[in-house]
């Protein structure tokens, strides 16, 4: 049976998200790996549903996904915004207290500190008061530390590799290498 | 034994860290709670670790803390983002794996979508070609449903205010009603 691995990333979001998963699963088949991806859960009735009984319905859907799975691979590239998607760290939390192994990427080569100096006063603007005086976390880490310590003791390793202009989230360069990684300390 | 709250949120980051941890055990202990902060942590001869093992050691002293914790209460304040602390939403998932509640507040009150939406265009000129065209969960939640689903679902509470603009961030009324929901729910 092959190892389950949970995709985690913002991809659900994206136009071609369904597309975008197979090829994830794809390269995981490569690999040796079996894909298993948040869309993968069918909900029954998704328009018969209010927002909140589907929203429940597809959390409920992806814990019991990640229970399920042997390890992540995480999509870690910025979001809307200087770190990368909630709703990814959760599930990189999730699995990392389950002492499943945890492997991650960015297609932002760029560290966390040096993500935070570079975004440009007008989009600085919007943010709060205090958020303006927050110290910078500066450990040259990727991403907020309880991640990228995590991925890293979880026994996996933090890729990170500038991506195409117009594939930031999608350029699949940096997921390949999680999976060779994860091939090669998996099976050691 | 008073149940030990794990207090997680970018408040670490602020310049008046300890003390805004110092407030929010007094307000834990006002509830018959302990609280636990990240800073609680003494990190032995931190100026003499390189970043990375200084980092783990501050990895490895949450873990640990979130372990020995029996809820969480989590700011989920947007940080530099339309989102939460990414180190924060990793600490929920966290929790939730190991099946203990969680309570959840943020200062801002509009819902995740409608605060996309309202980003001004200079500040989204920032995000990638791909971020700008994906999908804007739109559930109605405070935050990515895999967190406000769980916040939910482990028993907890998600509660929204809107704090003066000055303090987006530090105010602690909403907290307070965390505290006050979950005195009231754990204890029945």
């Amino acid at each position: 049976m092959p190892l389950r691995v949970y995709l985690a990333g913002p991809e659900v979001f994206f136009p071609n998200a369904v597309a975008q998963g197979a090829e994830k699963k794809r390269l995981c088949a490569e690999y040796g790996f079996e894909g298993v991806y948040p869309l993968d859960n069918a909900i029954a009735d998704a328009g018969a549903l209010s927002p909140i009984a589907l929203a429940r319905a597809i959390s409920h859907g992806n814990e019991e996904l990640m229970r399920s799975c042997d390890l992540i691979v995480a999509n870690c590239t910025p979001f809307r915004s200087v770190s990368m998607d909630a709703g990814t760290a959760f599930e990189i939390g999730f699995l990392r207290a389950l002492g499943r192994p945890c492997f991650a990427y960015s297609n932002v080569a760029l560290d966390y500190a040096a993500r935070v100096r570079a975004v440009p006063e007008p989009a600085q603007s919007v943010w709060d008061h205090e958020t303006r005086r927050a110290d910078i976390e500066d450990f040259g880490l990727a991403e907020n530390l309880m991640i990228a310590v995590a991925v890293l003791d979880a026994g996996g390793h933090f890729v990170v590799r500038d991506a195409p202009p117009d594939q930031i989230l999608s350029d699949l360069a940096a997921f390949r290498d999680c999976l060779a990684l994860a091939q090669r300390t998996l099976a050691a």
